[in-house]
């Protein structure tokens, strides 16, 4: 049985996420389709996370078993030839048979973008967040350096069912930057809890507002409370960035 | 009676093209049904140019005349809030009577985005021409130098009913660039035939493919016969970028 590691990208915009669902369509099901398509079989594919409705991948991993021969770059052509215009595969490899999406990842990275301008950008339509004032860049950068280390982040996490057990994350890059009126930021860490990124930049931006200030962060994370942080930012300006494997990628 | 000058911006990719038309959503219908949202009258207006369906905009200036006393920066928040989101008011000034947004442009410039990776790029869809091979920009800038200078672009021009006269155009600019996977073809004129940088680009992506040498070009523009040049690029890829006026802007 041979394990395939497929990278993929897509424009989130047009789909619930990833993952399969009861009347919404999500980019594993038009993934899967494009699957049997080629390999006229239907393997059990493992995605590297679980996304929300809307938000997009520059990278984002996906791993299968299969008996098909297909080489690798043929399987990549077919894929890309059978795939809508929004979804596209990047890489396609054979790795060892105990790799698996999910469970092999040890961190990722997001890039949150923010259109800074009092006036929006057509071309970024459903690929950034759109906000109007200032944003003071030192500022968002003393607070962002609060979030790195160790914690738990209960704070910045949707509680639903699926959420359990451990809430502690190791976040290793925390940092906002600014390219024109294009605002990034930019987090890694060994894992994310549900909605964490977006409860982050809703968080920054209460700073940015002056609402909160940087030196309320360790607070709002000791409260470990959901209520303590800001809002959820919308899903529009969320990229999955990069999926970390450790030796395969 | 104030005469208005409105900077504008809009992805392409949802209109058939700037002037209203009838069985199709055109730019103008929409700009202008915001427009009687905020003004409750319906001025004439006027566009730079036509723009051909799915084209973009970067910069497209409209010219209207109005007795309305509403202040130009409350005209621009307004056409905003009404107007969809892909499409964007920029700027709002007041402009000499005699100002037209045809008639008074003394050039423009568009850009032609070319997204030259083996792999399509899910965030560029209705955005970039995906081409798959090499492209040697050498040979490419080699080829757009012949463009510049004033020429009977009859070669670049599809015929029909508008295009009358004549057909000699200065070109002030034509180069190609290269930004990582993005090539881009900058082309600036004192005026435009019909689908003149499209025909210009699929010329120059016939050179690129080895079927015409940079040389050729000189021979294609004598020749003034549009079955001397390349194909019509897609539409997809270009954008309007800059519009050029005297004193106003």
């Amino acid at each position: 049985m041979r394990n395939l590691l497929l990278t993929i990208c897509y424009d989130g915009s047009g789909y619930h996420g990833w993952q399969i669902q009861q009347n919404a369509v999500s980019v594993q099901q038009v993934f899967q389709e494009a699957l049997v398509r080629v390999l006229h079989e239907k393997p059990d594919i493992k995605g590297c996370s679980r996304t929300d409705s809307f938000v997009h991948a520059r990278e984002y991993c996906v791993s299968l078993k299969t008996e098909h021969t297909i080489p690798c770059a043929r399987l990549l052509g077919a894929l890309n030839h059978f795939l809508p215009e929004d979804i596209a595969v990047l890489d396609c490899r054979e790795v060892s048979p105990d790799f698996h999406a999910r469970y092999s990842c040890i961190g990722k990275e997001y890039v949150y973008q923010i259109w800074n301008n009092p006036v929006r950008n057509p071309f970024l339509n459903h690929r950034a967040l759109h906000y109007w004032y200032a944003l003071d860049l030192d500022k968002l950068n003393k607070a962002a350096a609060h979030f790195l280390g160790a914690h738990d982040f209960s704070s910045f996490c949707t509680m639903d069912a699926r959420e359990r057990g451990n809430f502690v994350r190791t976040i290793t890059k925390a940092e906002c930057a600014r390219e024109g009126d294009m605002v990034t930021f930019t987090v890694a860490a060994d894992g994310f809890l549900y909605n964490m990124v977006r409860i982050m930049v809703g968080t920054l931006l209460r700073v940015a507002q002056g609402k909160l200030q940087p030196e309320d962060i360790p607070r709002i994370i000791e409260a470990k409370d959901r209520k303590a942080a800001g809002p959820t930012a919308p899903p529009c300006g969320l990229y999955l960035n990069h999926v970390y494997y450790e030796d395969v990628k």
